[in-house]
């Protein structure tokens, strides 16, 4: 798959680019007609969700496939996992009707923290309450509602779009067939721990001012920093490795330069030009609250919270599951994987369990889409 | 090995504490008597070493063993490596004559960015230059020289520690019997990426202010942060998920509360109070610009820049060499030691390579003394 470069500094980037997107068949708003009562007891109003489809819903409307996306995702699925329609691979254009619904919490569309409050008249902001992946799986159920859609053939998705994926089989068992989750299980200590220098880093953004930032004055650098936080767990220590080593950054940067303008800092090594690359363009796309409001979506979801029986928990599931785990995964090990799909089909579901072999950690389900089709067949 | 603890969060903390503390026998500073040509061009003049030292040096000047701390270390070996001077254990206070030397650019007492630049009559501040590892080992001989110490029985170190060991076995092989390096290898990109991640904490901090901080003003929420995503680059995730799991910070805050207070932040999980804990905690013993000094000399370490021949860097190597790595190590995979051991090997230096199995990560070289002591017996 083709990267997008930088000439001056590492880009690999946009997922999907060389690769043809798709545009959708349609793409436009669902408000929920009741307000969402969210597990954390507040109650959310005028719930607006973004959504894009591909393909036709049959006369039967029994062909619809849910797509679910990850942290920084979109509606639009044909852009960021276009492989996954390719001929043979696992959606059919023909056959299939995909729909992909924005996060609540995004800044692409659904209800989130840059939407206004209907009590205040004001933008959320920080006081945007904490949405749980029940509550996504809750809110997009009234979405299918709406379309006369009871049955899925299918939900699937990627990190948090595995989270949403496993809890609609929990959720919601007689609409699901079948659920693939990817590179995914309860967050660890060590994810927690990530999604807290990530969190930290914006807020000590002294232009993220308590998260009431100015529209044209945003926390660039803090979001830029967790992006790059975030990077590294995406990714594997071999990729940066093969790719960047130990060479100075590709724009003639010298890390061993020495003169008044470096002084402590000096010159970036090209690991460094690529990270704060990814930082920059990120700022373009994402809103620190919203990635603030999907970390703590992403931090709390735990189908066993407080030690629930995990017999009770995913026996209702019906539908037959696929676990992935990538072998390079840092964020999601792949050993954490293998043993969350073993704990559900001790619990007397179907589920089964693959390993994608990449170096590309994490990310590989968006880097490397042809071998995870491969794996999928 | 017994860690300090807080009741309210998490702090498995200092090195050594619960272990009985060696006082050096003496403690002081030491001044070049010429600049110091730095290998990055610049010139450093009245350069000061802090060092301390344990037991007594014989009348044949040969029992010399010479301790190099990592990043945040310092001269004081006996406080934070006390168990390798245990009965039986690397080194012999009845035999050996310990010498452990500050590093250039740090903050406890040897020439740092906090020194006055007798040029300026100011703190050097971000002006400091860069100071390699060979620059310290250079540094480091005239000392010795002072002493009339021309036979090293041991160099050793881990992390930074370790590069310096290495470093002094080429630059000096007449003087080196034997050295002992211990979880380190030139930085790879994910390293080199880490502290990249690190900088940036540091020098977004508004309190920053390129480098000329206030005293009583320092960058402290940019070192904290800092501190914190260089630790979960010295722990593992094993350890991580053992001792926090996903349990809520010990003090009793909920990361599933949902209240005007925590907005999009919410209760901490214990991982995090643990991390926070020590971010607040390096801040007290730390200075922002004596980290990013040393950042740079452990970034820019690599004998073999530039391509060089193996053969020609590390053949005039005459020292025996032992090189550990540590199993769960993530910032200098043991593999990559493992690796560097064998390149050394086949340049026709004696060294050999063992393994050190502990889930403590990069920190098991401080964190499991005895474990590292039974392995080097």
């Amino acid at each position: 798959m083709t990267e997008a470069r930088n000439p001056a500094e590492a880009g690999p980037s946009s997922k999907g680019a060389g690769t043809t997107r798709l545009a959708p068949t349609y793409e436009g708003d669902f408000v929920l007609d009741e307000d969402l009562a969210l597990e954390c007891g507040s109650t959310l109003s005028g719930v607006t969700l973004h959504y894009a489809v591909y393909g036709r819903l049959n006369a039967a409307r029994d062909n619809a496939v849910l797509v679910c996306h990850a942290l920084s995702g979109s509606a639009l699925v044909g852009e960021w996992w276009p492989e996954i329609f390719a001929p043979g691979a696992v959606l059919s254009l023909e056959h299939d009707y995909a729909i992909c619904i924005n996060l609540l919490g995004s800044c692409y569309g659904s209800t989130g923290p840059g939407s206004v409050n209907p009590a205040t008249g004001s933008p959320y902001g920080p006081d945007f309450p904490l949405i749980s992946i029940r509550d996504n799986v809750r809110a997009q159920a009234r979405l299918l509602d709406s379309m006369g859609i009871r049955r899925l053939r299918l939900v699937l998705g990627g990190s948090i779009g595995g989270m949403q994926a496993l809890e609609w089989a929990i959720h919601d068992p007689a609409r699901v067939e079948r659920a693939l989750v990817i590179g995914v299980a309860p967050l660890g200590a060590m994810g927690l721990a990530l999604n807290h220098l990530q969190r930290q880093a914006i807020i000590n953004d002294p232009e993220w001012r308590g998260g009431r930032y100015l529209p044209h004055k945003p926390p660039q650098q803090g979001l830029s920093l967790a992006r790059q936080i975030g990077m590294i767990s995406y990714k594997s220590a071999g990729l940066f490795e093969e790719r960047y080593g130990r060479r100075g950054n590709r724009n003639g940067e010298d890390p061993l330069k020495m003169d008044a303008e470096c002084g402590l800092l000096g010159g970036r090594y090209d690991i460094a030009g690529y990270l704060d690359y990814q930082g920059r363009r990120f700022n373009d796309r994402f809103d620190a609250n919203a990635y603030l409001a999907i970390l703590r979506t992403m931090d709390t979801w735990d189908p066993l919270l407080g030690g629930a029986d995990p017999k009770e928990v995913f026996g209702r599931i019906k539908a037959r599951l696929s676990f992935v785990g990538i072998s390079t995964d840092w964020l999601f090990p792949a050993e954490s994987v293998r043993q969350f799909a073993e704990t559900i089909r001790s619990a007397g579901v179907q589920a089964d369990y693959r390993e994608m072999v990449s170096d590309h950690g994490h990310d590989a389900f968006l880097a490397e889409q042809a071998e995870l089709v491969r794996l999928l067949q």
